[in-house]
């Protein structure tokens, strides 16, 4: 049994691109705090699904809070333009980076909320010293920027992924939050935030399932992370 | 005197990003039928606009045609990104592809209209064999990215330039279009027109001018065109 | 005192290049039944040493069994040229790959077996959660394509490397194989086996050796097999 | 009326890739003596036909004197291989070469046969300086290594390419002999041959047609050239 | 308590770069035999201090021992250069080497110390099988090349990066030597040394500290070493 | 015959790099104001003859007027670092950069003349724009950074190259500087400076030739440009 606060994080690609502000108030008005942005540079992995100046007209449009996804083979570039724009969380692709203590510390000194994301296959053992410096690691549990195959599931090691970080964490002592991103559904909800999720990034398989209105999506999600939390989960 | 239409592409950029339908749909009430579309993959230079993702969705709530300018160090994935998407007009950079008539040939036998676009210092002698299939050459004035200084001016040699391309289409007696594309203001219209361009691309210093409405804007653009159809330019 | 069996996988490389057909039906006859397929692509090293098309002929001449092993700057491509062209098992190697998780499922997914190559100074820790996706793990035992230099040695830690793999493999409860690749020679197979070495890839100090015939070649690497599996090794 | 000769060059990858030994010796029992050798890095383009290990052997076995083609983005690699193999002709592409004299000079000084190679829509203007040292230029008249699709015509502009080139040539007295390169076939090699053409690149539209011998072909090729050389072209 | 050497050595970078060899010399009249050289790049990070000419001059000038530190994207290149200078010790940064076994052994081969360099963030797991065949293990406190924040500190997990590895060589019985690299100053050095520093790379914070003479800044580093080797550090 | 100014721009490459200082006051002391300094990034070609510090603080240490020569691929952060140093001259190579009047404009506008230099075999149609906002443009006379070859000669075309640029620089009515660089020596000055070149680029076959003295080989450049502009030259 937990004691803890589990943050949804709509995707932002799953929006009305064209209507996005109107598309944003709706998520908004559902009393949903955070926003999640995803960039991709089109080289990391093809796809491009919105550009910066897009974000940037959007920050000035809502009050939600902006939980940045860079996936680029040009972190330096894209950091940057996010601190510039203020947001609330930054998190970068350790395998796409060198200088992975520079970019962290980058958006530590700018006061922004700092999180590093790893794709599946990459190991645990990365984090070994920076995850002190970290508020939040970012676990994908797909394949970022691949989505054209639709029936693409989590990896099986989604889980137990989230299991070995949270021990991780709690052995360092640290309060490190956990967000997962990719495929997370009504269905894998329970055992995510059992495993010890604290950020959901929520997207066509929960919030925007096509299935429910927005509201009641919400509100099966929040059945759902209360299962993770308070029940046994098998 | 020259019996001809200029035709104007107003760029996408300029539009409310938050509520792109209804940003395009004001412009296309206007009766403006092309919509230019910027690709820009932050790798090309430090911009990158808007996504594919947003320009796919786009594509299903308006009739606009889409004239989309690709400034991309990968040039194959997303010429072939626009063909699926079915525009009206594909644009890409001859300085990053190696494979120039490979890049003509794939959107030609698309069906789309091709074109190739030329940064400022590019000499025309790049055109000398792939002018015949070229549907349209976009003429970059200022250097595409670039934009955070926006005192940024036309390059000094835009009209010499435009006239020297109109020469050239002439002496070969294609029907290649010249489409100008950088700073193209109420001011510069007459002279760029004058010396041979046939589609404007549309910005901040015309169409989207803060000092007056879209629809007047609209109408300064189409005097100012008329004047260098049919006046004299100095 | 094991009791399992111990593939021998030759080097298409060490065949006569010029007489493929003739040089494989060789080694068929010997009743081999794995052919390992180098692709390198000379951006990954400097050598290059057939093409794909050259593979792709050689498919439709003989019945052996293709273990292909990418050592790639371009997985991607490489991958799917070789899932098209339905071989038995792709390796590709875990250090020029961002998305490790991908590449294995693209893999996968096409019911080839899959498997992930290491260079030799590249930690186990990087399979902490793709190895139980794998149906083999390649340790490099020497530095691919840099074969220049005759008298390179295998690396002083492969025998303790394909134990650490061996081990990390038995304490998952998996079945993952162990391909061992670089100078496995006639001296060094019994230890190798005996660390828990699966498939041996056969190359110039063993099935190619140039002192015996072939089959006797085969012979030796038979015998020094079975001492790795039922003698003491010292 | 032209009083020259007209070289074959039978491209090494219609051969086949598995029997390459038997394949050259029957092209070289045809008389012919020049083979056209691709070297495809699968960067350049995706496509890598055969490798250099292959090449090497190759050179082995046959006394046909190898004109060799580097489709590379790593030319300095590549230029040396060959010069090391002292090869008959090397030539390179100028879209991937950063430093073209310095490519040249490496070829030149070492005795061998210089060529520069040209994609379809590169300029003729790139040869300037550059036309008085070499032996060759290789005119690509279709996009090197995207040949999957087989119905891939010449560009349009071969032929005028061809002339541009022979006047160039002639206008500054050199002797420098234009090969042409890509679906040269028995119905367009009088018009290339008439405009200029030194040597043919010959591959499954000519030598290696699958309705007639090798011998036939040659046959016809031969007949063709005459026409290109002595009688009237349209 | 310990009874080792703890080495000086000095940046090269903090020298007069314009007079060079008068500034070595002041150097190595103080009794200090090692050199560090930087070579960057100006690809790893933004900058590219001394070149390799200035290097191999330099080299004929004094005896000091050169303990070249390579930060590129280009290794092959640089320890190549560097073996055939015959320096004393050359470090790459595992960070950006595909090939990490086979640049250890380039450099072991050649006779010359060797040892790898780590950026701060990267864990010591890389280490595993490599370990052994390192003479020294260069960790980075700073990230290095990005100095234009001069107030830049070293990363808050230094000196538990050390005692990890002090540990992990310990434990696998070696002697390898531990240097660090980045703002080393008086305050740091006790516990640097206690948690097992062996080299201390020193620049501007320490041995070039302008507040004393460089005599002066020696006796205050040998002060703080004997404080970490011999007293309580807290 | 002709009344103007040529000037000699010493290479700092020539000088003793480890005694800078004294070496560059040797050759003001002789009453030159140019400096030529060679930026070589490593990845353009495989030289790096000295770093951005060693430039830096050289620039405190003299009253020469620099030359600044980059050859990287990397304009964009070498020329702000020039920029930032306030230098007299910059050039950069065209064949590396996808944005040649950005970089012409980021000179310009910050007050620095301004230069492209163009590899040998690069033809003078590329400057067909930019010339008439270059102050300089700089002829390479051999290829830049391969000077391992000491035997290297300047391309045959060296000569007609200026020529040809001289003759484009009065068409146009310009007042465009040519400056020359490699292998200039006393033999070929005479016909580089009556062919039009305004600069001399000094090295070892020239200024710093050492069979006489700095102060020798000044006067005969001296004397040999005399006669390049006033003498007839065979």
């Amino acid at each position: 049994m937990q004691n803890k606060k589990v943050d949804i994080a709509p995707s932002v690609m799953c929006a009305d691109l064209c209507n996005l502000e109107a598309g944003v108030k709706e998520i908004s008005d559902l009393g949903i705090e955070l926003l999640h942005v995803d960039i991709l540079d089109g080289h990391f992995s093809p796809s491009m699904p919105l550009g910066i100046d897009t974000i940037k007209q959007l920050k000035t449009r809502t009050n939600m809070k902006f939980d940045v996804h860079i996936m680029s083979k040009n972190n330096e570039y894209f950091i940057q333009e996010m601190i510039d724009l203020d947001v609330h969380q930054i998190s970068f692709h350790i395998e796409t980076s060198d200088h992975v203590d520079r970019h962290v510390q980058l958006i530590k000194q700018s006061g922004i909320k700092t999180a590093v994301a790893l794709n599946p296959a990459t190991p645990l053992t990365e984090l070994e010293y920076i995850l002190p410096l970290c508020d939040t690691v970012v676990l994908m549990l797909i394949n970022p920027g691949f989505a054209t195959n639709k029936n693409e599931k989590q990896v099986p090691y989604a889980v137990q992924k989230v299991k070995d970080l949270k021990k991780m964490i709690d052995e360092k002592g640290l309060q490190t939050q956990i967000e997962v991103d990719g495929r997370v559904s009504f269905d894998t909800i329970p055992e995510l935030v059992h495993a010890g999720a604290d950020i959901l990034v929520a997207g066509s398989t929960s919030l925007f399932s096509s299935k429910q209105s927005l509201s009641e999506n919400k509100k099966e999600m929040e059945e759902q992370i209360k299962k993770g939390l308070f029940e046994e989960v098998k």
